[in-house]
């Protein structure tokens, strides 16, 4: 037997990029300019966006001599897919886009996942950029790399690791988001208080109204610090090997509920706040936390309008849509609980009676 | 405007392989144990690769402690896409396999290239060996991590660097080879000595004959020759920013080739076979090689009986096809060419007068 050695050490590369959060960065195309290896860019957005936001940013690119390409996409969580993925390739190879044209996602978290996922596979990987427009996007899906597509079996089952080159967050592009939208993103602003920032917590507890009505001011603080806390796990731990986990508080429930109900039928936020509950639940009931605790993760959902109690399931329905998350090990279910209010911890160890209580707890009655 | 630091270095983690080359290789688990991080694994493979080698290879894995799951695709280069693709991704989640299970793909390059996407994707990536049972495979696309599939319009359009945990060259698995599968593979052989080593290519050009009567010593020796000039070139530039590029001598040509035939066809070593010859016609024209260098390429070729013409098609055809090549950049199609008999190199602007001559002395007559 002979044996070769591929010698393959870490490449010196420095892959760190920035996320500039602002009012009306939309059209400063300057930020972009240097992240572009040719002025050719993909505009990836969908159906709702496009009328809004499309036509003034190829404005913008093309006064700073950028042609683009604009790829729309049908709008929604259903279509998050491969025959979705699968229309951005064709228009790709249709339009030549090469291995330097820049693939930009111009939308909310379901666009910029799939334009994250081509822009890993399309010629085996071309350049990223984020252009989050909504609160969760900018808050949690444009910053990490995590691309993806759902499969029928569950959610982000297909996917791959992928840095973007930049994110650029125009906060005033919320001022166009549904209120609902806008609620089911605070979900995500809370999870980083819960999980690594007891004051960012209280602050949010304090200024729950001016988020709710759109204070500018107020807006960009929480998308900052959420994307500071964001950065620092993601830096620490880019592939989720430990720590990064923790940014999944409330998801191991929360997707069972997309995926029980259809996706698109529960927002992402919507399942993540009542998934949070169920976790505060388990933490509870582990005596982590306490009930003023717990009622205090209740009271800011309640106050936002979002879902306190999970859809009604059989328990056993839970346990197995649960089991299809990327995170089980021997067929284990991970969960993410909290120590206290700005701290959460990984467990592989819950009790199944304890598990069960949870579950017929937090289900709504009707 | 604020500014947040995604601060990514890339993580210190070797993620070096080996290439164990040797006869009768397959049943010899302890070679694979060390890089299983569960003791179960998925092994993918084809329909005509499994009565051969499958149930031997999963009872020495048994006989280790290691259950496995089968998935048996299809077998053929039509088959290298997103349909199958799913396949493997359907069972993998019917059968509950996790982060932690490894892919492996036993067979020749379609069952490695597409394992290794799905790899790279299933759950954003799962650990992967390479088991390749075709010689071309075993010199050329079980090395180096270039994964994916094709697309209607193009020949790997859609895939993904990623790196196998190792790769077990058992080479008495070509006994089982087809004889034009077998001449298919030497093409790529070949291939290593005219860009790198001309020294290998005169030892290929006396031992001809040893090769395609299938001297196990011969073979054993152009496996591993091949493989230590791809490790050599893949460590030196993984993701094909520079050297790399050389490994696809007469691929542009090639490419065009399979995919105007209609993939599978032609044998990819087939095309890679005429491409070679009008890759070095370009050269002889370029005058960087000469008649009598331009003759032993033809010649080699020939004594395999691996086709030296391409099929008939307009020069127009063959240009369009080219150009849907992943290395065209701001539209100009990127050719590597040979300096001398084991030298290769890249060159963007061939002009078109010379190409088309090319294409046109280079094409079949009838």
């Amino acid at each position: 037997m002979q044996t070769v050695k591929v010698a393959l050490f870490s490449s010196e590369q420095d892959r760190s990029y920035p996320i500039y959060i602002g009012n009306a960065l939309l059209e400063q195309v300057d930020l972009l300019l240097p992240h572009l290896p040719q002025k050719r860019v993909a505009i990836v957005t969908n159906t709702t966006v496009a009328p809004l936001y499309l036509d003034q940013f190829r404005r913008a690119l093309e006064r700073h001599g950028i042609c683009s390409v604009a790829i729309i996409l049908p709008d929604g969580e259903d279509h998050k897919n491969w025959q979705t993925l699968n229309l951005i390739f064709d228009a790709l190879l249709e339009q030549r886009c090469e291995r330097k044209t820049t693939l930009i996602a111009l939308g909310g978290g379901v666009i910029g996942d799939l334009t994250g996922f081509a822009a890993a596979t399309y010629l085996r990987g071309v350049p990223f950029i984020q252009i989050p427009t909504t609160l969760l996007a900018q808050v949690d899906s444009s910053v990490g790399g995590k691309t993806g597509i759902n499969h029928p079996l569950g959610k982000n089952l297909i996917g791959a690791f992928y840095q973007p080159r930049m994110v650029l967050t125009d906060s005033a592009t919320l001022t166009t988001l549904p209120d609902r939208e806008l609620r089911a993103g605070i979900a995500e602003v809370i999870k980083y208080g819960l999980i690594r920032d007891a004051d960012f917590f209280m602050w949010l507890e304090q200024n729950i109204t001016g988020l709710i009505t759109r204070n500018a001011d107020i807006l960009n603080k929480a998308i900052c610090r959420s994307c500071e806390i964001k950065a620092e796990i993601v830096a620490a731990d880019e592939c989720e090997g430990g720590v990064r986990a923790l940014l999944n508080l409330g998801h191991t429930f929360g997707h069972a509920i997309e995926n029980a109900m259809g996706y698109g039928v529960w927002l992402h936020g919507e399942a993540v706040a009542a998934g949070t509950i169920m976790a505060a639940n388990l933490s509870k009931q582990l005596e982590f936390i306490n009930e003023s605790d717990f009622e205090r993760i209740c009271s800011i959902f309640q106050k936002i309008g979002l879902p306190v109690s999970a859809p009604k399931l059989s328990p056993d329905d839970y346990l197995s849509l649960m089991k299809l998350d990327k995170k089980v090990e021997e067929g284990r279910i991970r969960f993410i609980l909290l120590k206290r209010i700005g701290e959460a911890m990984m467990s592989h160890d819950i009790p199944a009676s304890t598990l069960r209580e949870t579950l017929l707890t937090c289900m709504a009655n009707e």
